[in-house]
């Protein structure tokens, strides 16, 4: 075959791919001559069959572009959402992929995203952001760019550690290592403490990222059954270090995901100190701290650790700047530890997301921004509670959260969620089962609504849809 | 004791943290007070003791800031470099500490930084970037904030993949899986097709992070011998596998790091055809690739895949932007598994650094940069060379690399490079020693030097001083 139709071929499957998209300009045939070592007229027949083809065209004294014939709705993912197959009830759950297809699921602009991780991103400073990193990274000199190694950009870490203490807690900037979000912070938290083998205590249900973390690096999860308002029973977890002998606990003692629970202050002192007396180090996820709906923050399980056994990570993906990916970890009496295997896996968090938002956190923006988040939050929950009670069926039970923006609701007898998540899509919403947030099958009569991401018309067309497949089910 | 004294007590040590930095203003005495629960008077004392310790200074309408007068030089680093302590050859290194150690002595500006990772960082077009971002996130919608999870932004990896198109190899951008940097990039291919306990075919001498993966996460390593001009032998692997049954092999077959060697075209293949024959994956880190001096790429072990067994690892760190944090898998038929595990360990890289590099690469920018900083590079390793045959003892034997920025020096017999790199850093010199290259001390007789990072005229000090240590030893 002649070599100029190789080379529109390989072209042709670019497009198709979507490697290049509709109007970009195709690279210019010298380029292309120079760097593939094909000769000029070689690449200019390949383009002009790729013209014939009509998947490009030619402007004049400008080059060859992609043909916009068939330009996809620029608002559409790139990746279809996850075809879905109605699933009986009863099957053993893949639970990781479960997961992905949710998260997927997310992207999807023609869905009511209640079962979304995250809060409604209209709700976040984007253009303040954006002019924070653009003045920020004016300040940066050359070498800051090579330097900024973890623990992580020097200004940010005093602003982390100015916020505590506003409210009233002392951080050392170099307590704390910078993280590309919660996640990693507890992830390198639970490699910090534990070996493979080891075991976890865990809520339950519990933040799936915690299964997914413990799963993944060869560690095994104990469940603590939690209240849905007030969290972990320090008694209960007394009860369980008499029996197990666990190398750590993961905990979220504000603001819970998926319940919402707040577990009281006077519990949250007795667990750290049951914990301590106990040697067993605590991952206290703290990433829904800033979205309290009270007077104050609630003081973390951190305020009462006396002996540095505490690992507490935070975020500012749920309260600032989704996408930007900045969390850090204060792992107490095992920083350099956490440290050396931040350095060793991901090196360091990247830099214009840090420098702007340590420059963003200069001023007072973030406090009034908090303030607004914090309302809308709050009106959202006492929207939804109101939703919930006119349009769903008798049986169903839900908290009534004191921060953050996610209900955990039990479904009337005899609805699967897993199958009301299935049909919950097909209407157009999204939602999360309760399958996701534990090991079995005992959170299948339970979901996971959040409130914080649709707007109140989407929430409540969504709950008016869902009614109405409860209603269905319960008749 | 006055609650104002312990206020003020607590101020002084978020002050002598640096958490508050010198002409930083400290919170309003009305903020403190609502957030604290003190009263205004309480706040005000306490800003006056601190004012008459001499730690703030008030400033008529606009509050207390803390005093300039002890102003650090903004230069200098956060953190000291470590103390070195003098360390008799012949303990058994702790090579975790030292490439720490090593790592933070490159902060400091004091030292000739050939002992650095990076290349020179006023190489590095950074001022068009932060323009690119600005540009880039002015296209983001708020949606995207929260979309734009694992694999990555869209526009990205459509870019990267048009990068490799022109250097004739096919990708689809639904291959790549955007990281935070080549390093996650490579520990999440690790653990995709490994697991602990497995063993792991390296490179001898390595790069340190291949080895800190492998510790890290329980697998162990077999450590292959190389040559330092043409890498890996073909036969050598081949005697390796009919003896060991290792669950992967871990390569950088291009400028490799600590040696600079580079597999030669018909060795990559051998190789890959041998890997993929005894069907064990290679993970294949390519991140120096871009900065070869010759006309062209050369190609990667990936172009002779034929079966989706290896696992590709990119970056920008080394060539456009070290501090973003932006690197790339394209993990072949183990796509969905570096996915996940990137999801479920940092969920997505940061989106700032993403749409600003995708930003930048669209136009010819950086052709045009990669066109200097080779050169660049190019020309320091000449000179580099230079300087050794001017100044340094007869024995030593050097790399003269094709590409990247590093040279694996052999010293004069009886000289270790541990003890020389105490030396050195003590006259002001950084340098990488061998034994961070390696399981054990074989490499205690060579050296690796960064000949991209230091300035001309710094690199002729450093070795000079280097020189004159060395031929005091070699006396």
């Amino acid at each position: 075959m002649a070599l100029y139709i190789d080379y529109a071929d390989e072209i042709q499957r670019l497009i198709l791919d979507a490697a290049l998209t509709p109007c970009e300009r195709l690279p210019s045939v010298r380029e292309v001559s120079r760097r593939r070592g094909l000769s000029v007229s070689t690449v200019l027949q390949a383009y002009r069959l790729l013209e014939a083809r009509g998947l490009v065209e030619a402007r004049p004294r400008s080059g060859y572009y992609v043909s916009p014939r068939n330009r996809a709705d620029p608002r559409q993912p790139d990746r279809p959402v996850t075809t879905m197959h109605a699933m009986p009830s009863g099957v053993p759950v893949d639970r990781g992929g479960l997961i992905h297809e949710v998260l997927e699921a997310t992207r999807s602009r023609d869905l009511v995203p209640m079962g979304s991780a995250f809060p409604d991103p209209r709700l976040f400073p984007l253009a303040r952001l954006r002019r924070s990193i653009y003045r920020g990274l004016q300040h940066v000199d050359a070498h800051q760019s090579v330097e900024d190694l973890s623990p992580g950009n020097a200004a940010l870490r005093r602003q982390i550690a100015v916020r505590y203490h506003l409210d009233g807690q002392h951080v050392d900037p170099d307590e704390i290592v910078i993280t590309n979000g919660a996640l990693e912070a507890l992830n390198l938290c639970l490699q910090a403490v534990t070996r493979p083998g080891d075991t976890v205590l865990i809520e339950s249900p519990t933040f799936y990222g915690a299964l997914q973390s413990i799963e993944r690096l060869g560690r095994r999860a104990i469940e603590l059954p939690i209240d849905p308002v007030r969290g972990l029973d320090p008694d209960r977890l007394k009860r369980q270090l008499a029996v197990h002998r666990p190398a750590a606990c993961w905990l979220m003692p504000t603001f819970q995901n998926p319940t919402g629970a707040l577990v009281p202050a006077a519990a949250k002192q007795a667990i750290v100190e049951l914990l301590a007396a106990h040697e067993v180090p605590l991952i206290e996820d703290d990433a829904y701290a800033e979205l309290y709906y009270g007077a104050r923050r609630p003081p973390p399980a951190r305020v009462f650790d006396r002996t540095g056994n505490i690992l507490h990570c935070g975020s500012f993906s749920k309260s600032l700047a989704p996408g930007y990916r900045i969390g850090w970890a204060m792992p107490g009496r095992y920083v350099s530890c956490v440290l050396r295997y931040k350095l060793e896996s991901t090196l360091a968090a990247s830099l214009p997301a840090q420098v702007g938002i340590a420059d963003y956190l200069r001023g007072t923006h973030y406090d009034t921004h908090l303030t607004t988040l914090r309302e809308q939050l709050r009106r959202r929950r006492d929207g939804l509670i109101d939703l919930v009670r006119t349009h769903f069926p008798a049986g169903v039970e839900f908290t009534r959260p004191e921060g953050g923006y996610v209900m955990w609701l039990r479904l009337p007898q005899g609805i699967s969620a897993r199958r009301l998540y299935h049909q919950a899509l097909a209407a157009g919403v999204g939602i999360a089962p309760g399958v996701l947030f534990g090991c079995d099958d005992t959170f299948d009569d339970h979901i996971r609504l959040n409130y914080g991401h649709p707007s109140p018309a989407a929430l409540e067309r969504g709950i008016v849809r869902l009614a109405g497949i409860l209603t269905e089910q319960s008749e």
